[in-house]
């Protein structure tokens, strides 16, 4: 069977579970902690992250977005790029938005400090976060959730009117931090009503399900009335 | 005509140009100093960032990436992703190469520090160059060209047979590296070759040609014997 290198809290990695099951391909979980550097896994992908897909075939793809594009095009439905080239960009500057901007100013900060430090000795980084990142992570935040109820004031999801890899990319790092129980979901109705609506597709199951060892999450994370 | 806002010595800006002029499509060069955060600029794109294309019917699209995709799909001759979906993911895995991982551990610090930081009022950051962190992205810039040295070993281009968006990419940041005179070519004999075969495309005759105010590039920056 298809299988996919994860890790729970690693918002490229719920991308690729969520492309998975929007598209019903059926894939097996292995959990991979990359920052142990396994030699395998490096052979796997030279960059050493997760996520990694390995195809029944052999084909190895590596990275969120080439594994999403990748599953876009073997398996073109339901789509989740738009049908128009400008339709597709529009989807895509949103991914990008996510995986660049988003990230730099809130996920890879936030995660780094709150669940990967747990996981690394003290030589390797770990110990307790650094609450001045932490703190300025979620300052960030309040503009990104301002972002999307922007957004939302004139469209159904993020890049228009169909659910597309912008509201899966989104959806997968705020969850990320939803985990962790970084989001003021209520200050933010547009963000919130969005994110009520993708958290409830049968392909977000799966990532409710999520459980770290030793962090468990909070008890609103997985309740879709929250 | 079809415009691009873009800054020369920017990575994303470069692989539109590129991508652009391998496709054989007209368009005007506008420079956009993304950090003085003009108001239309940001109306264009709220990420703030260029590049931006707007193509004559008034299609705009904002990112390498997604400027990238786009002009892939409404001019796919010559083409620069692979046919195969496999083939194709194994170039986005590089282009993902570059403009993540290259850009974090060496392109942006680099960047930022010898360049944009010449243009910013000290209020803003401006100043001399941070030179720990110039060190740094020298060091991790070696691990780099060592990885394009090893892909060459047995592969025409980056992602295989052909040039695809993987070059481009590389290429449009490590010409920006080459512009302050950083990269030590002599050291990464394969890395140099394939650097020689995509600096002398027609193509990249506009990039050899840039030239920013107070800031000439070194002379073996154009020369296609460097």
């Amino acid at each position: 069977m298809r299988q996919l290198y994860h890790l729970p809290i690693s918002p490229a990695s719920r991308k690729a579970r969520l492309v998975l099951a929007e598209k019903n391909l059926a894939f097996e979980l292995v959990e991979e902690r990359d920052w142990e550097r396994r030699h395998e896994f490096l052979a796997l992908n030279p960059a050493g992250e997760v996520p990694v897909l390995i195809e029944e075939d052999g084909t190895v793809v590596s990275g969120g977005m080439p594994i999403a594009e990748f599953l876009e095009e073997i398996e073109p439905s339901p789509r989740l790029l738009p049908e128009t080239p400008a339709d597709r960009a529009e989807a895509r500057r949103l991914v990008d938005w996510f995986d660049r901007k988003f990230a730099a100013e809130v996920s890879d900060g936030l995660i780094f400090e709150k669940v990967t430090r747990r996981f690394l000795s003290a030589a390797e980084g770990g110990g307790a976060p650094d609450m001045a990142i932490v703190r300025a992570a979620l300052h960030n935040l309040r503009y990104h959730l301002d972002y999307i109820c922007y957004l939302m004031e004139d469209r159904r999801w993020l890049a228009g009117e169909s659910m597309t890899l912008a509201d899966v990319t989104a959806a997968a790092h705020l969850s990320c931090l939803d985990y962790v129980g970084d989001v003021p979901w209520g200050q933010y109705v547009g963000a919130k009503d969005w994110y009520v609506r993708i958290k409830s597709r049968p392909g977000f199951r799966p990532i409710l399900a999520d459980h770290v060892p030793g962090m468990p999450p909070p008890k609103l994370y997985a309740n879709l009335d929250f």
